[in-house]
């Protein structure tokens, strides 16, 4: 049995509390946060736990072998280094840390202690991430060449984050995981439409050899939900709309063809679609389950998390790059200096 | 009456021939194409009409009022200042030459000879770019903060142009349309995936005074054809799908706000819109159509098109900047450099 | 060369002309209709056919070897009669007469003569009812289970049908087509929400043998305009939207299963589909330009068409029976009646 | 405080006494299921409550002041009749018992001691459903003509109820709480497709005063989820979509109009809508979380709640007459008949 520790308990933490006491294997024996209602609100749901206001009180608790931190990035370091230093394994909210460095001393500190440090990058472990990453795989997409997403948030600002921080890093760990491979150079352009406030809207493009280039549209100025992502190859195309359903993944035949025949290219000038379209049944567990499942799995049997902390360390610094070239008005970011600035 | 002519009668040529066979005080007199097989389909189609192998015979015929050239770009210049010169109102497929140069000289040639010169940009014409313009002009969309298109051909290349050309050069004149302003520079980057040819997957950005950012996602590369279009404001939002029947727009109110109060943040994570959505009711009628009817009332009304020379420039001397990012890696090209250009 | 003339070039009289303009082999030589703005139209849009203001003059045109009849139901039967005794090949709209026995007489004159005889079921044509079709007989689908259609226009209501004669009869014929079989028995209930009118809105059910039952759901009372139609199976389902353009048909894998297993029913409740769904690729063709091929080819080759005089007969049947239910408040009326009927 | 008790940890206990757990003024005492894996996740989920086998000992516990009963109906008379005779306030899983004389009685001695009886109709809970009664109520929609539903569930079997008395009770519910009126007629038709099963497939009409007329499909053979729903009404008309995440609810301006003018009428053949169409935005609140909190209202103020257990009568006597109408071929069955069977 392990037993978890979840420290903040305001947007995400109750999932995270709530998908442990669902986890076999895994007890929730406490939860800390600040403030008195956030405890208030723990306590009524979660009974069996201690609820403490001071995360430290938490993270001495004999029975508290992991902790989950889903505070602040701000907060994520100091907390994360403190937990493993009392020999504790580590759920840890995206992003894993504010810079790369900090993600660093993370990363060594948990493989130095042999612990087990997860980052909560949840969209791949939704089951059409999963199918996604294994159609990539599989090679049925043949050789891919565009990743365009849209991700807009309902229009609210935040004040910690930037646009980029907040929304592009799904994608950024979407394509990390599909791929298996980083990019080889980062261009980010943004802008803040409300007076000192960090941009809350962005595109960012990112170059990978082989020639696949993703453009990602982020922004929080939407009155309506929007998580469409348009993935192509040269043998299929899969669109990809996260708030669709049953339909949340299609995956359209045949890919391009060579042609300068008038009438063939009459024919598709009207044509809607050259080939089938195939929207597969996906798995209905809920992602964050499956995720804290994963971690306990992690800590038995002493594997290394699908999202691993360096996983988090490389996204962190694609991010620092896209910051870096938005500051520098697109100018793109080669990531060789990236690996320097770690 | 207006007697009027159509040079190419391939693929869009026939829809031309047909519809000012339908618009009222206008008789379709003439159609020319170099190819039997072409020339056949005409004169079945439009016994009415003379047939002619040579597009000189049709410029010189008496009859002939106005020309429609619906060729290949690269004989737009040479066509155009023949029918100008002829004395004939010209109606030109878009874009309306290969060269900002060549523009110039046919927008001068017409204006010297007070003859109607319209550019065939279509999307102007149907009824939901008419109602994006309107919605726009009245203010119902605050300041305009975003532009975001996803448009995509099925999977088949052409030789002559790259793809900005054939599929960019709809939002550039739809923003040009809408907005009536031009962008202060452009940056664009794009590959080729078949040697030799040209670029087949292209991203354009667009930079307007006031912030606005347009960013155009446009390729060869798709098995589904996909015609996306997001428009942002302070106040509002437009959803803009081509290829849907009855919600082509969806207009979503309520803008940005801003705010820290985690409850409110808490409330909007899990929300999917903030405010009412509302999908107008649009006219019913053929865009082609309206442009016909409209290139007559300004033939005889002596009246400027809304997709008159200028335009038709104005919309090349931004393709020629974006093709001439392109070649630099999407170095950002000045605007102010293109009005040397011409 | 089949010479072909047009009776009636109201709403649908100028589709079918235009498509005899473009179909191998045929002429479209004459149209007659008796409103004079309606010949206008007609001359201008095709300069090389004769228009007539009287039909007896086009069925006694000497180049006219097929008659086209697109005018009012109730004209149908005389039309249709002098023609086929004029020796001509008829294509008549849908429905073929007002009663069976109208209908009967036509089809006896049609046989005696050895004349073809289509009526214009345009549905049949359709990509994606071809598609459905082959799709029922390859056995795909398993055993037929349900046909569910919601079929509403816009709200306008007209004098001379009802709303079964006007829109149920599409889903009729198209049973018809794809089952290859008729109703042992008919049922239907409707109501008009304006006084001295012909039902504006009406359910219809088709009682199949093997168990299978149609629920039409048609009515003039919609804003919007819907045509939904679900196909259920033993093996699969198809939804078929008309009003899609890329995904008109939706192929739902995996049938019916049985179990009492509560976890199996749990799974199921919060799932939303048990297969994988296809969207198939269809043809582009027009469905009208198919049928007037179709119907010049049966001409030609002296083939039977796929919507003949028996089935146009059948459907009227099946009408007249469904109105006499309508009458008798819903009380359902075996097809044996019908037979004596006609 | 008001100590609740959930009889039955199936598939909805768990949600109804997770609900209790998050609802103001109440405590969730006792849970009580027969199965010892029910009992074990209900410890684990819900530590602070008392776990029994036997739902005796959970009404007879003093702690406990209200019962939710969520066991299979059979259950639900004698269950509910020793609640309320313990003086337990009582909440039952719809269908509120087998019968109406069933029904009946818990009616009456819920009445007579004073206690509150809530039948958990969730839907009627739903955002979009109290909008859509809204609407009703507000005369928005004019007079209401049809109610035409497609509910299907994926292909599976149950045992205990026929598919009427597990799906089509949702709409009946949503009708009789929409329209505060009951149906004069019923009909129903329905079929098996596995011997010695209870129907798996139905269609039941409902008949108003007023002439409203609603057509339930209801079946369990689908792959895929179906939940549409079509209110039409003489001003607007409104589809609802329950799968559908941002635009559940879709109202169409513009009701019923007469015309005869074939101008008006083919302008109308190519629409595709006349009015403007709003998807208004929905509150985000769970259905059943806003039950919970009302029944704990209704105790604590002595209200009668919104799905009482007269309506829940109501509901039952109608399903009969379902029943007795499919047992009948579809015989109409006069409400009449029904009040006096209760």
């Amino acid at each position: 049995m392990i037993g978890v520790g979840v420290i903040g308990y305001g947007y995400w933490g109750p999932n995270i509390a709530r998908c442990f006491s669902e986890t076999p294997d895994c007890r929730l024996v406490a939860i800390s946060d600040l403030s008195p209602a956030a405890q208030a609100r723990a306590g009524r749901r979660h009974p069996g736990a201690r609820i403490f206001s001071d995360w430290r009180e938490l993270i001495s608790d004999p029975e508290v072998d992991a902790v989950a931190i889903a505070t602040p990035v701000r907060s994520h370091h100091e907390l994360g280094i403190a937990a493993l230093r009392a020999g504790k394994h580590v759920l840890i909210e995206k992003p894993i840390t504010e810079t790369a460095a900090q993600a660093a001393t993370l990363v060594e500190e948990a493989s130095a202690r042999n612990l087990v440090l997860l980052v909560d990058h949840t969209f791949c472990f939704t089951p059409a991430i999963r199918k996604l990453r294994e159609l990539i795989e599989s090679g049925k997409l043949g050789d891919i060449y565009y990743y365009i997403s849209n991700r807009m948030n309902l229009g609210i600002f935040q004040s910690d984050v930037d646009v980029i921080w907040d929304l592009a890093v799904h994608d950024i760990a979407i394509l990390h995981h599909c791929l298996g491979s980083r990019p080889v150079a980062v261009s980010a352009s943004g802008a803040s439409h409300v007076q000192g406030r960090p941009a809350n809207m962005a595109h960012v493009t990112l170059f990978y050899e082989g020639g696949l280039i993703a453009d990602l549209n982020v922004n929080w100025l939407s009155p309506v939900k929007i998580r469409q992502t348009i993935l192509g190859g040269s043998e299929r195309m899969v669109v990809y709309d996260d708030l669709e359903q049953s339909e949340k993944l299609k995956i359209y035949d045949s890919g391009v063809r060579v042609s300068n025949d008038p009438k063939e290219i009459h024919r598709l000038m009207v044509a809607y679609r050259i080939g089938d379209m195939v929207a597969p049944r996906l798995d209905t567990g809920e992602a964050l389950l499956t995720e804290t499942a994963h971690f306990a799995d992690c800590i038995q049997a002493g594997r290394t998390p699908i999202t691993d902390g360096e996983m988090g360390l490389n996204v962190v610094q694609i991010l620092e790059a896209a910051s870096q070239s938005m500051r520098q008005r697109g100018q793109p970011i080669e990531f060789r200096q990236l690996r320097m600035a770690s």
